[in-house]
């Protein structure tokens, strides 16, 4: 198995959970997502124990979950409360629960062993529910692997040749990355000095002076990538820590394994400058659609090549994969140890 | 093989075999079905034994089927009669042919040992195509196991759960089913005594007081199924054989395995009442439709479930499955006997 | 492996390649047609040794063809030539690259050994750029086997039966055919002598008179056929060479196998009369085109009954097979001697 279980991955946004049952499925196991009458949400296997049935097809009930074929009633913790025709329930009839979380709008769940979930250890995407940002956010269905995501992410030379149109100057992949570690994460750091803002930048922040500009990645395993980009004037000390007069936003993703070739993948931008423009706000969630949607194209085809790759063809490393092997090095070992 | 082979399946209706062959794979084999100058149906293995060109592709013609890609001709019993170019026939050259009878408005066929199809263990469908009935019929092609269908119509508790808003009163399931055996067929009746008529029996016989309702199935192997139902005023003593006052629907119902996780599904609804109008006879043409519908999109999410359903699993039997398990264990005993 | 590796197949037609990349798959193998600055057709491996994305997604430029997804650039020979935010190339990063050929309008790709490419063996197909003919041409994408295709134009006893309503006589089947070996090469020859012209030469040629008729086919292994197709007045001896007062057309064909179950048949139809009459090139095209497309059916429906054919069914030559099991043991024997 090519996943990490005990941790905690994005298993929706909290909007996604509603009135209705939703199927998802989550390091290849079926889950049904809902919200019970308290208003808190549940995750459940989605697969009725007696015929198979996908619960998700069900009702959401007073007390929980009720199978849509033949009526069997499943509360949050996933144990069969009532058999309709019979006045008892056989032993042991219950279906896994999963551990939930809500934080920063997402659902969070873990899949591993519920006695390891510690809700203290869910990643930190505050910027996406917090005053002082404003966000914009939004899913794709990848046909990808997860990992290739992440890849994608770490490694930000692509962007003057996936989106040279939308993000691109034609600069960033002449710029060298600073990789370091910090316990199991890794940070992928790239300084642009002086030269114009990029596009977006330009357009959404006004700038129209030449910046400084920044790309500080960090990674946490296995699949949480936060992006602190911005820009500040050029030569007034960006690097050392004055960005007055500059721009932040924070480019933020989690990556959730569907199936190994697969992937829920969830962003949100949240930006620091002229909060209440909504102009901006539409702007940059559209650019920021656009972009990924790129990057989802260009993934989907690179899955598509590795698949029917023939074994024993070479591959070849560059300097600017310094941020994806370090990554890869942490994440191998971190789910040969949890093997 | 998951299939019982010496036994009679539906292959089609009467009316969908025509003036062009027709393509229809069964029991995970090729078939061509189609009418001969003669007027009679027929059925061979749809592929040619030149070069595997299906069949279905050619044309009907005075002496038979020919080939529409090289022209060979093949008589109803499946002998290559004619091959252009040459004046001889190969020796033994010839498709497979299967035994067909054409009885209350199915084409039935026999795809097993040749020698062991007697046409009077064709299931009797009568109510399909008898003058005492008013008869509505429909085809599904479903992606799901023949299985699956069969153990649907096998356990009507699932009627409120996925009926309710059709077929459902909210009691079903509260009445127990009684399982008996007869021979190699299995009866599970069902009797709601009291309470108000179902939606569909109000309004098609137009019934607007309490009534005694039974569901009586009767499943012939390996995938026959007939139920009669109807209703009749409450406590006249239906139970006990007065049907005085009260309607009959036979809803009736066929399945052949197109592969081990596909089927056709054929289906008749016959009434013994109000023959003549053509608007109940609309009506439950409608509901029928509808509500198998809803059976077959619930069957094929219960496919797909248990198609990626891990090993090991464990499963729950309820008080509803009495009559399921019955013919489980008939149905596993003539497959294994067959085998 | 069922390719013949180490031949010329055609991988595009010339007006194909142009401006963008373009993806084709070829022997199973990934490849981009380019045509690079100097204006030259270009093959590379469409995979990109670094992260594997297919270099079709790329940009052609001045030096090369660039990746879409980190930018490294490779030249016309495959060697990468530049990777971004490096000085230097890895040693030993290249991609694989394949001769081609343009000629006669196709563009040629060798993908076996390049140490054995020599472009002048690559086919004749001299009428599809010669001003003597008028040349019309196409491609269709086909889900099934090359050799199915190759088998159906070294056959054309189908032409009454495929295309009874297009080219088809009655009697085509009825005139045997002779056949010939040339070193590799399979000829198949028939001759319909006397009788009505065919819908397509009466109406094109405007003949209206009766015919001697040839069908003289070449095939070249592996994929390549060349049909010497037409009619002259009856009687007159064109069957020993004159063929004056007739028509002659060349339908040729070369088809390269995508997958071992799907090809790209490239066609064209030259002839050698009415040379400037647009209406008749008009009629030819589309006939071409309308005949193909039934070819192209039935070969698909042929693959997908031979893809869930069990094994040991019988199968039966006839007389009309002889060309076809000619090429047969020809191609057996290449294959196998490549091996």
């Amino acid at each position: 198995m090519a996943f990490l279980e005990n941790c905690w991955y994005a298993a929706a946004w909290d909007e996604e959970i509603g009135e209705a049952p939703l199927a998802r499925r989550l390091l290849d196991k079926p889950v049904v997502l809902f919200r019970a009458a308290d208003g808190r949400a549940a995750a459940l296997a989605d697969r009725c124990i007696h015929r198979q049935a996908p619960l998700s097809h069900g009702r959401i009930e007073e007390r929980g979950l009720r199978c849509g074929y033949h009526g069997l009633l499943f509360a949050q913790d996933g144990t069969c409360i009532e058999v309709p025709g019979q006045t008892s329930v056989p032993p042991g009839a219950r279906v896994a629960s999963y551990p939930v979380v809500e934080r920063d709008r997402f659902v969070w769940i873990w899949l591993g062993d519920p006695a390891r979930a510690d809700a203290a250890s869910v990643p930190d995407y505050h910027w996406n529910d917090d005053p002082g940002w404003r966000s914009v956010q939004g899913r794709f269905h990848v046909a990808g692997g997860w990992r290739l995501i992440v890849d994608n992410l770490l490694d930000l030379s692509h962007v003057q040749f996936v989106h040279g149109a939308t993000l691109g100057t034609d600069r960033v992949a002449d710029f060298p990355v600073e990789v370091s570690r910090d316990g199991d994460r890794v940070h992928v750091d790239r300084w642009i000095m002086g030269g114009k803002p990029p596009g977006m930048f330009a357009r959404a922040g006004g700038i129209d002076y030449d910046v400084d500009r920044w790309q500080l990645i960090t990674w946490t395993p296995p699949s949480h990538v936060v992006i602190d980009a911005g820009c500040a004037p050029a030569g007034r000390g960006a690097r050392e820590g004055n960005r007055a007069g500059g721009i932040e936003l924070y480019s933020n993703h989690t990556i959730t394994p569907e199936t190994e070739t697969s992937a829920h993948y969830f962003w949100h931008h949240a930006r620091g400058f002229n909060l209440d423009d909504e102009s901006i706000t539409a702007y940059l969630a559209q650019a920021a659609e656009t972009t990924f949607a790129e990057d989802v194209g260009l993934i989907e085809a690179q899955q598509r090549s590795i698949e029917t790759m023939p074994a024993g063809l070479p591959r070849v490393d560059i300097n600017a994969d310094a941020g994806v092997l370090a990554a890869h090095r942490v994440l191998d070992r971190l789910i040969s140890e949890e093997a």
